[in-house]
């Protein structure tokens, strides 16, 4: 089954807007056993945009159009596809904004028209157009089974996927870097999938986890624990802490963190010592450590991270080259958990990985109570 | 002149990379007079490359591939054209990684093969292939002016594009939107665009910035002057630091963050009164005023940025709806800048504002010594 997404938006041809959009209807689709086969991105022009909807629909079964919807006078996408069905269309209310989204069928090929506006088009794709969908095309693949890995390299799971995919060749095995956690989804007419899947993911016990994040399963696990953190970031200059309140309810857990770039704000705030940063450095196991345990002084918190690294692109030592990154995790009472990363990658794929890997070893001391460095 | 992108990619159509070569490559493309007038994505299939580029060609005189490149097995792109030229291709040296990039050209029409990481695909694109499509193909638009604006709508910037559309036919305006800020950008065969482009800015004094982003002005600004920064941040979580930190050079200006997310820590370490936080709400002017006087008492900073609000979805009352955000920029031994935004957007939106926002007004501050709220 062929499905086509889209983009009517001068933004995005401009490079100023990314497409979010195409990539949030594939997720859906994937999830649902459903693929995108392209996506394409046009101009706000009426004629265009005609040509552009027929010739997908010449090529696909499915094409989901995006943008150029509105309350008024830019809805020059319905303008656009007046007469190519002769049915009429279903409207998909909109919960968020004030555009209606319109869904078309007639002869086995569909038609779908979403507003441009990220927070109402997804909205509106999770919540209406999706079971529309399902209710006249049956999936590919019927059933998904998918999981997350944490601290695993995508080159660590292939020799896995390699084994499953001989024993079960109708299985279409996917694996998705997301920024420094992997992805794994397997899609099949199979209905034994599911137990497949799960036999599959206990092949690595204490790092998979289900949730859409690394964050998402640190928020369940703290909140459902009742249990407290507190970060200490250097490098990450709070990245990490704004990756968690980046969702809600993260005040049931998070006390706050300390972003002491500085070296005099180590020692003033947590009591990192001067002797330690002369002698071992910033960037150094002891500071971490002192850094955990400055948390705990100051602070009530039962978990405690702490990271200190050369992101670069300068501040590299032949001894401590840049993407050298320590992370430390603490609970309270018990012996921390420290380790040295390293990854010489650009600056902000540096802070990403390190933001990914001192969640991923905090969710699993407190889930496992297993340290990840040593 | 028509331009193709082409982004070959599995995991761009599982939706679990969004197309960010796309919006690279017509940003840099944008900035000198040209323009992307479609993008596409198909898998990953040689086959399929080779009708789509053969599509491409036929419609564009430029085609920009990315992606399906590799060292070895894994060079899809490069076996799925070949022969479509009878031309040598030029090769576009790789200043990051080992696959080489190739550009074709022949009868006015161009092809450009690119790697598919970004880090790689950037560095060549922004280093090599641009010069090389300056060498073959004239621009639309010879001249370009950009400039962006803080602390402006849309709205409020569409008057005065179209008066200056109504003077000046020939130029083509565009206004995006880009996270709280927004980039104007003016093209023109019109050699005295520079000057029509100054003079129009002219009308937005103390609100223009030529960086990238604001927070480039910032560290500009921060590290030109020789002052340093702290923040004490709520609601955002450390996100106003961390996007800060995302540049290079930050240790030049940032002594740290106090990322105060529960109410004890805003006492404890920025000495926040309970009567403060009780009477009026850790939500309220009185609180941020207390947090900026916290970090001068406590550390040496030259500027002071502190943010507490309500992002939501939960916590709003009739009186403080959520997206209800105090923001204060302080400057040691002068009076603070203290004001309310309203940002009734989802909890992402909403935050991003504020950081925009908060950054915004520190910029205004450092240069212009003008309040932005008050």
């Amino acid at each position: 089954m062929q499905i086509e997404i889209v983009a009517i938006g001068n933004e995005v041809l401009a490079g100023i807007t990314v497409n979010t959009n195409a990539a949030f209807i594939s997720r859906i689709l994937s999830r649902r056993g459903y693929s995108a086969t392209r996506h394409i991105v046009i101009p706000d022009d009426r004629e265009g945009i005609r040509k552009n909807v027929v010739e997908a629909l010449a090529r696909s079964e499915l094409v989901i159009a995006t943008g150029g919807l509105g309350p008024t006078i830019d809805d020059l996408t319905r303008e656009a596809v007046k007469g190519l069905f002769d049915t009429q269309p279903v409207s998909l209310p909109n919960h968020v904004g004030t555009a209606l989204g319109l869904a078309y069928f007639a002869n086995g090929k569909g038609l779908i028209l979403l507003p441009g506006v990220p927070r109402e088009m997804e909205e509106m794709f999770a919540k209406e157009a999706i079971s529309w969908i399902e209710r006249h095309f049956i999936p590919p693949f019927e059933h998904v089974y998918s999981f997350s890995l944490c601290l695993f390299k995508e080159s660590e799971i292939d020799p896995y996927l390699r084994d499953l995919k001989n024993e079960h060749p109708e299985i279409d095995c996917g694996i998705y870097p997301a920024r420094g956690t992997l992805r794994i989804v397997l899609r099949s007419r199979n209905k034994n999938l599911h137990e497949i899947g799960k036999r599959f993911e206990e092949k690595f016990p204490t790092f998979v986890f289900h949730e859409a994040s690394i964050q998402r399963a640190v928020h369940k696990e703290l909140i459902t624990k009742k249990q407290t953190l507190a970060l200490a970031e250097s490098c990450t200059g709070g990245a990490i802490t704004a990756s968690l309140v980046a969702l809600p309810d993260t005040s049931y857990f998070l006390l706050g963190s300390f972003v002491v770039y500085s070296n005099e704000w180590k020692e003033q705030f947590l009591g990192v010592s001067s002797a330690t940063l002369r002698n071992k450095g910033a960037v150094s196991r002891e500071t971490v450590e002192e850094m955990i345990h400055g948390i705990f002084t100051q602070t009530q918190a039962d978990f405690a991270i702490a990271v200190s690294g050369i992101a670069g692109p300068s501040g590299g030592t032949p001894e401590k080259p840049v993407g050298t990154i320590y992370i430390g995790i603490g609970k309270r009472r018990e012996r921390s958990d420290i380790g040295k990363i390293f990854v010489p990658q650009d600056r902000q794929s540096a802070l990403d990985s390190c933001v990914q890997t001192a969640l991923s070893a905090l969710w699993r001391r407190i889930v496992y109570n297993e340290p990840s460095f040593t």
